[in-house]
């Protein structure tokens, strides 16, 4: 099964929890609107979105198409990839376990992405600087210790290297792209922070270090961090 | 099976969405932070959110306990109950689609709450008015029409009186909460509207209909809206 991504080709987005998956559990897969040739590119993804006679529309990218499967939502998206890439154990307990994770990460996200767009989305940062200020502010007060406590009390009470116990699960990946982002967006508050969430920072080193990500990390592949995705680095919001 | 909800006891919030699907599917359940008796009650919700010894915590209720499971994350829950009290079809791709859904309307309804918080959850609404209009202004504006625009043409392209098409599944009982939460929260700005969604409109007032939900509207398990949950009516908001 060849798998097609279909995702902006200029950001990490959303979209990168999707490509790390793919990563590392070694699919073939296309990143649609990234790759050369006839169907590909931004015109496919573009067609793709607008296309009128999809029975199953999605609200917005990522999607991934695997055969006739069209699905939309980052975290269905792996809730559907885990068990085929051998990212997620069997057990249904396990599935649900993981899949509860990742929507508390997918929580985070929002919250770290709406730090720069606090009144909407559709407006430009400038627009709202003001109020971006007031909930950086907050969010890197309560809600970043919140959130990373919330995973290092998961990494202790699990007593494996990583979230789900002794096996990489396609949420420690999401969870690196996470700690990764907030790093880029927020480098002075991290380091600040660091020492007190000691098990989510070796778990951040360790995916880096898995041979498949590292190689996917160095590629051309990797679209680099940049300030038009969730996380951007304004440097005024990083107190 | 017994199935017990943890979640506030004042407020509908999005605990309000898994009483719906256990009402509807006529699962014995008790809500347990607000039942009487012995080891109920709003103390047995916080000793459970306390607890150390849980070895997988959940970020935050409601959580549902299923036997020895216990499973967070309002979307999974109902990715869990769907199966087991008829509320979704059988085939993988039917329950992709359901739970994509799902996770489409857990945006929009962030998206409704931060019009009232734009700024941090931990504030008052009273400290972030000015940023709340301004939001509101874009959500009413912008956003609003998007979602419910989405979700009438699901209705529209599949066919039937559901999301799902011909039966009905759990997101249509979380589409009716949606369009009820913000009636309440903007009738204004929802009388305006409500032509240019019809299936949607009509999609509430068939489920709103259903013997069981319309029963359970009516009982005194149905917490009215108030200003702490999801959806709170400041009229100044309602533009």
């Amino acid at each position: 099964m060849r798998y097609e991504l279909y995702y902006w080709p200029s950001i990490q987005g959303r979209g990168e929890f999707v490509r790390l998956a793919l990563e590392e559990g070694g699919a073939d897969y296309v990143d649609v609107a990234r790759a050369p040739g006839r169907g590909m590119g931004m015109a496919a993804l573009a067609k793709f979105i607008e296309g009128r006679r999809v029975p199953r529309p999605a609200f917005a990218p990522p999607y991934l198409k695997a055969g006739r499967l069209v699905i939309g939502q980052t975290a269905n998206i792996l809730l559907y990839l885990g068990p085929r890439l051998g990212l997620v154990p069997k057990r249904e307990a396990d599935r649900l376990w993981a899949h509860q994770l990742q929507l508390t990460i997918a929580d985070f996200l929002t919250e770290a992405h709406d730090t720069h767009h606090p009144i909407g989305g559709g407006l430009y940062y400038e627009e709202q600087k003001r109020e971006a200020a007031r909930r950086a502010d907050d969010f890197l007060r309560n809600r970043l210790a919140k959130f990373l406590g919330y995973f290092e009390r998961v990494l202790e009470r699990g007593g494996g290297s990583y979230l789900l116990g002794r096996r990489l699960s396609y949420v420690d990946l999401s969870l690196f792209q996470t700690v990764a982002g907030l790093r880029y967006a927020f480098p002075r508050a991290m380091a600040r922070r660091r020492a007190r969430f000691p098990r989510t920072m070796a778990l951040h080193e360790r995916v880096a270090a898995r041979p498949r990500i590292a190689a996917y990390l160095a590629s051309a592949r990797r679209i680099p961090f940049n300030e038009h995705g969730i996380f951007r680095h304004y440097p005024e919001l990083d107190r």
